[in-house]
């Protein structure tokens, strides 16, 4: 359906944003919403039904009767040009989050921006950020300028809503910036690097970024950018990282984050389809979606 | 050499079954045999020769001398008929399984209904089960009936020498079906989540399996679908399911499994080798299967 | 730059060998020189500038001002020649090694052979390896001789510098060969297999491997498989070996490497990338260096 | 839309079948629609519009003002069941065929037969067939039985309203059969071999084919395999055989049969995009359909 | 080299333009100034030395003495900015002709637009153009402005020394708009249609648009798509088209436009090394400027 | 069968050798014979029975009662050494020659020089070459030595049973060197170039060339390069060259080879499976040698 035909008696309403031109590395995510909505067709089924259900991945069971939840299409991309695609995409998320809770499926890292951005002006309050990738996304470059799938957070950072001091990252391992010292001592970052995940166990980790970020606001976003998990498990993706998390680790991740009622809104984004050549890497991302949501409505 | 040449001096009698046709997702794992086969060229010769043999993996010696293991080729299949096909492959397993231990390399699960036939009306006795899958694989379906690949340990289940009473299963987390509950709780299946593998670690898992499934018999069916282990390990499966096994928990189950002297057939399904890029999924199946009968020959 | 303009102010000189002419299995290391180069762009911006670098995989700042690493290019192969091309690395080794820190990138772990010879003449002094690997490569063989990719420990063994008492392995776990035993039992051979890794962590197998290493000799040559990783983590490799260590245990490793001081040669071999469909593999191989030589160079 | 929408006032609907059971070679042409489908995305503006239109392929201008294009989606398959899945095509084509011309994209060969049912049974009166294939399909099998991919024009031929005395096979080269000589000589069967269409050019055999399909009715089904056309063009298909006709015949060939206005149904078979690396069969087939159309309804 | 150091003794400069900014369709032909400088290995030798040579593809001898080819590197792009990528071309592409024959490798068709504006700024006078290209590239869009990879004609015909009654082009064949009449009727564009290749041959068009292109002035920019070429030969392209012309005749073409003087600029674009699985794309496109060299510098 | 075995009763025998060491391009022709048996696997049904075979191809009637073919499987080669392959191919080709027709399938292109070598050591007489290929192979280089894929016609015009006055090439046109002119007009090489075959028809050319091969000798061997196709037809190959003939010249050139009773040994080399995405080129040289085969033994 389309988000002006959305009427508040949906509960989750997902888009695609098939852009990629914000890539400075590989191309290619802009087949990333075609990739993830087939890989979720798997799970799609729990939510469509008034029956009750056994979940035997986390062995519990659980009736999502009056859990609505809808695709409203690809919001419409310039595919060469980053202005126009960020005002369309902001719209897009503007009216999906007046009626509903909107799912952003990239599309490059910078789509986070303009989601967030329309996330934004419908809850018009400071918001915090749960940020799940093995880069920090906080850079700015001579050569790529602000606007690039490396910078949305330090643009997030600089709108009235956002905020480094709300935002904790989780699996940050890829870059190497004395910039993220600044933002950790004089912002107020948060970050769970990798190695705290393989030393403290991800529960742990998502503890205490939900505890930063819900700090003192009532909204919070989540981004979950694929590259957060290992290669091997996750190859398809353009700046990949080894010694990742495991995708157990991110569907564990989303079990918890799911019981986190401050998210409002939910991205996942750098699924390049054309380097996965099994799928794996949109399945990995498609069932951390369906468990955050089998978590966040689930009743016992 | 043909299944009606082996006369007793046969210990194990290997068989392909290049069928596919009950698969409801991704075509393909009618290559399984033949990957399968050249990826088990490096693990062939430790049975070949009279020699003592020091196994790395495991840092142990063994003599293998009188050990005996045979390819019987490829059980005929029509590919656009299970039915005939399920009549093929009793009949192939029946005649290996009357004169050895009988192992059936898929193709599709499905295929470890007739494989489970053809042995129990060799044994002609109560069998137990140890699977290993990402899938509970006791479905029916409205809309694939009765005899597809995720309906196999049900098949089994309704013969006379089957039941769930004595099936184990390990690694599952796949699906979404209050079917189960109903089998664990009123017809004595034991399942060990993939998350108790995790939890608990693989040998304790495989403990409670074989305790479960000998309870009363002295016959065991072990099947292995690839699917089991985590996608990162084997992406090449039809319906591959994050947050499964490593491939070394598999081999540390192959491990403890050959010590199980009431496993009496054993298969591997589910291989699809047209996802399998660098050919890693074959190369597990045949590791587990190899390490499995070191195991299960191993004389101190 | 080529070897001969090394003048002793380059720390560590890197040089491809595109050769794999000694393999047995699948061909095509011959194009990891390339591909490793490729991966390595993204960590080569570490040493080239004077300002200090915060490493986020490691949480931890320094400066590398005045560390200088350069490509020295391909040694001059003969693709349908062993010993030529023997000659020809022996030669290019040799050369760098007099003025900086031989780096080589394989091709087949034959190379191995020629690199440690080549610094060998460069040290003319006792030699200890630590060799990460999957597979012991001590090999001799009626099918292949004496000069293949599965024999060059044994031959570096029968050089005036080298010998297998200073020779500690990580990872191992591939093949079944008794002549391993002998060569621990009775030459000196050390090794930490992969079941040690998947037991004691990373950490202590390095710490026990460095002991051995470096006991009684001042020199150490570090020579890397990519095959000692997981197939998960590192398919493109010609004789992949499931039950490996994983891409964190490697370059957890290379941390720790980086402290041993003695280390005064480097190689990476065996990363093959036409079975590397998304060029994982040699991501990791260059993540490995790079955080070698990040902790080699570390000071606080 | 759905079938049962059609009203009359849509020109052409096409469908899709996502069905490979009946295929005894390579799986796989059950994802057929979705590539066919993607690769018409850059004809599908032909027809949508009012707008005169300038086809620079055939350098002619024309308007397609009152000519409306639907898809129908994909009839319902049973992916176990050939025989429910004849049922269930049989009974779309028929729905769709009586209200405007049915064009069914495959899928495997077979389904030519229920979409040839389900036409005929609109129509109810005889029809010719001009059949582009490698193949002449006309076997029954000691091992396949009669219901598969290499069957369908025997089993048209035995219904009411088929016969090969109105069959014209344009393209044939890739079997070796005595049944097709008689055929030939017995039965009226016409075929335009593929070294005639070497020699004599794409044109003079579709007027041949035409002549003879038409003679005598008023009613001619088209069925295009794809592999008709050589694998160079078309690698994607499961039973490719070299020595075929160029991609521009086919299209010089589909430019021609527009003229037909015998033609009242179509098909497109044995797409199989899991062997079409750069999607380029799917992209020939696509504009195959797209030139037929764009022919069938111009009008100076 | 770098183009400020060409000095006058330089015949053909080649330089790459890693950018696929301006792409609609399918990205990645960032990669293809690597891909066809990989294929140009094999032709490199004939211009680099003084020796007689005898190619046996045309069965003629000739001596390159003194004719000087050089690679210039990749002009600087900034992946996500189509405007400053523009700049740096044209400065590029300006530097270069000032001393030697430039030779662009895309890179997107919207280069050729710099890379002409370059030239025209070296030698400042009207400008012919020959267009070998499956698409006409004529258009604008409402949805993609006037800055894209199918627009540069029409930016080209809009500069000073620009104007399509000097442009020929030969392949056409794969979109359908009325512009194209009307720059044909009025604007005196001239059109070799695909169709017309296969009927009057390759030589006949090449000798109707250099008659065409030259008329009246005194320079000539050679502009070759590699979709021109049929997918069947280079699948490795973005916007394939059906019925196109063969590779032998892209070679023939670049024999006869060799003997051509007025051409002072040559370019090829739109090879996409990501969808050439087996590398046959950019090997026909480095090809066809070995042959137009090879022809351009012939001395009998 | 072993060739041992053979005893004059058997008409053709194939033999593989899996050796590419002698490549100086891309490794895995070694993959070469199991991907051309695979893919002959649907031509090996011609001449198993006694019945009557209609060939649609060619379009005519046969009976191959009495012609029998077997596989004698694969030579034993060295990977790591060209000199003790070659020994071996000697020696297997000679003793399949003294009982049967030989079919070497390799393998790279200097297999041919021990293929003849064997096959001379059986007939002991004067011996043409019909070599069909892109190149002429008669090179020495100062690189690779007198050794290697490029040089095995200068190795058997070396030989006593053969010379270059005996030898035709057909479809030549990848390389530049003057010693080609040389052997031409010194030492009576004929050579029908590609373009021969592109103006004058694969007919005439092969004509020709059967006419200088068999001047006055009672022997042929014919040799394939796969190569000699065009890349199009034939991806799957280390060294392709454009303007290659199609593969419907190569089938046609196989019929009319098939009528020279002289041809006493055949091979096919250059198969790169590892390049061939689709099995396209495999196929190719598979049916070749089926159109031959079935030509040679016609009985109208
Ligand atoms: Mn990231
Ligand atoms: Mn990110
Ligand atoms: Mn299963
Ligand atoms: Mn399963
Ligand atoms: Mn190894
Ligand atoms: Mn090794
Ligand atoms: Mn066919
Ligand atoms: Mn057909
Ligand atoms: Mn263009
Ligand atoms: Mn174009
Ligand atoms: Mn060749
Ligand atoms: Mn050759």
């Amino acid at each position: 359906m389309e988000p002006e035909e959305l009427d508040g008696t949906v509960d989750v309403a997902a888009y695609g944003v098939p852009y990629d031109g914000a890539v400075t590395n590989k191309p290619g995510t802009r087949y990333g919403p075609e990739a993830v909505r087939t890989a979720t067709n798997r799970y799609s089924r729990v939510f469509d039904s008034d029956k009750k259900r056994y979940s035997i991945a986390t062995d519990r069971t659980a009736s999502y009767d009056g859990v609505t939840v809808r695709d409203c299409g690809d919001a419409p991309v310039t595919p060469n040009s980053t202005e126009e695609t960020y005002e369309s995409v902001v719209e897009y998320a503007e009216t999906i989050a007046a009626e509903a809770m909107p799912v952003m499926i990239g599309g490059d890292h910078y789509l986070t921006y303009p989601a967030f951005v329309g996330y934004a002006n419908a809850v018009e309050d400071d918001i915090g950020i749960i940020h799940l990738d093995a880069h920090e996304d906080i850079g700015s470059s001579d050569l790529y300028g602000e606007h690039y799938h490396g910078s949305p957070m330090s643009r997030i950072a600089d709108t009235e809503y956002g905020g480094l001091e709300n935002h904790a990252m989780v699996g940050i391992r890829g870059h190497s910036r004395m910039e993220v010292l600044d933002a950790i001592e004089e912002e107020g970052l948060h970050i769970e690097y990798a190695k705290d995940v393989h030393e403290k166990g991800i529960e742990a980790c998502i503890e205490n970024a939900i505890e930063h970020a819900t700090d003192g606001v009532d909204h919070v976003y989540l981004t979950m950018d694929i590259d957060v998990v290992d290669p091997s498990y996750a190859p398809g993706t353009g700046t990949p990282a080894p010694g990742g998390i495991t995708s157990n680790d991110l569907l564990r991740a989303a079990d918890r984050l799911g019981e986190c009622d401050a998210i409002g809104a939910v991205d996942l984004v750098e699924v390049l389809p054309t380097e996965d050549p099994a799928g794996t890497t949109s399945l990995v991302g498609a069932n951390a979606l369906s468990r955050f949501f089998e978590s966040y409505f689930y009743e016992e």
